[in-house]
């Protein structure tokens, strides 16, 4: 909860051994120091203007509207702009009951492979909340790519390692044309960008010079 | 792993004391009896086209690409197509370290609060494996929704509504206009499926027998 921004963690009627010894992640001391306990579903939910019941279960003979959670997730952000929401979550072994379900507005499911029909709790809750967080606008862009190395950049790359090459005789002094043209491929598919084709340049310079000296010391 | 289909783990150097005690959710034994062990990172993605390091840290001064789970997903999800593609999860607690990134084509981040620097190992992976299999396009469509109900039968509805009211002494025997509209307006708020409304139809069908039987048994 408290990775993705979530701070209220109402419970009904906990398992106490286990909400009594749970310790909270680094830095999410807050959250269950917070957390308050109700009687009931009706309690808990009071102040909530938009009530949503999750399970990990298909399609079936419900009553309730079942939604994806990749739709859900979205018509949960809009809604909290502007009012609380609850997202109730039943225990892993039972998940939630008619009557729990009799509170929901409608029911969200995760998309996962029903052979299971549970999920772990807290990965169920993560999962959920990171749908909520998600930014649909983050799975379009690309946003630290470095630049890519330009044309004239690969080619004067191409030269040098042409000329590291013929010079530890991989190729024949006068590279041939089509050989020329394999290399030039060749570096084009390394998709390098400018800085990385700066350092293999600086390499093959290196190389180079060695190679000039003959090799000695 | 198993809840979204991911059937191959495989651990470097694991905490034997909670690798041997691990035990699996319900129906997921599989996943457990198949891991495997390697000495190193580097056999263990040997067989793998592509090498994604995971973090829950903002941008830094990373000599690594860092790409957002929301973008870093999709292009996972495109290469798992035609090859295998490895995903690096370090220590809950220290992460993966510049050895084991280095291995690493890119990095992925989990769009979590920056605050913590640190995510539970369990969650992390459930969320980064659910924005794998996540399908965008369910995003879009409400697949289950019922019928809403048409103006004819929200119209009958209201006129049934206002026989009650009226018998009922709510309003006044001849029902005017503006109050009419009102009640027509609350009607439509509701924002009805056709299943409700017949539900609705029956009970005001009911209750104004009562009414018109004069309260009698």
């Amino acid at each position: 909860m408290s990775n993705f921004g979530f701070s209220e963690l109402r419970l009904v009627n906990p398992y106490e051994v286990a909400f009594r010894e749970a310790r909270s992640a680094v830095k999410a001391q807050g959250v269950l120091a917070a957390a308050r306990e109700y009687p009931g579903v009706a309690e808990a939910v009071s102040d909530c203007a938009l009530v949503v019941g999750t399970t990990s279960l298909g399609p079936r003979a419900l009553e309730h509207p079942l939604r994806r959670l990749e739709y859900g997730g979205k018509l949960i952000a809009r809604k909290l702009v502007s009012s609380p929401v609850a997202l109730l979550f039943g225990s892993e072994k039972f998940g939630l009951s008619n009557e729990d379900v009799s509170h929901c507005h409608w029911l969200m499911r995760i998309p996962a492979r029903e052979e299971h029909g549970s999920m772990n709790l807290g990965q169920a809750v993560a999962v959920c909340l990171y749908e909520i967080i998600r930014n649909p606008a983050a799975a379009k862009v690309k946003p630290e790519a470095r630049r890519a190395a330009n044309a004239g950049e690969l080619e004067r790359l191409t030269e040098r390692l042409e000329e590291v090459l013929d010079r530890s005789g991989y190729v024949h002094a006068r590279v041939e044309g089509s050989t020329r043209m394999k290399i030039r491929r060749l570096v084009r598919r390394l998709n390098l960008n400018a800085h990385d084709a700066e350092v293999w340049m600086g390499m093959l310079r290196q190389i180079l010079w060695k190679l000039n000296s003959g090799g000695r010391e």
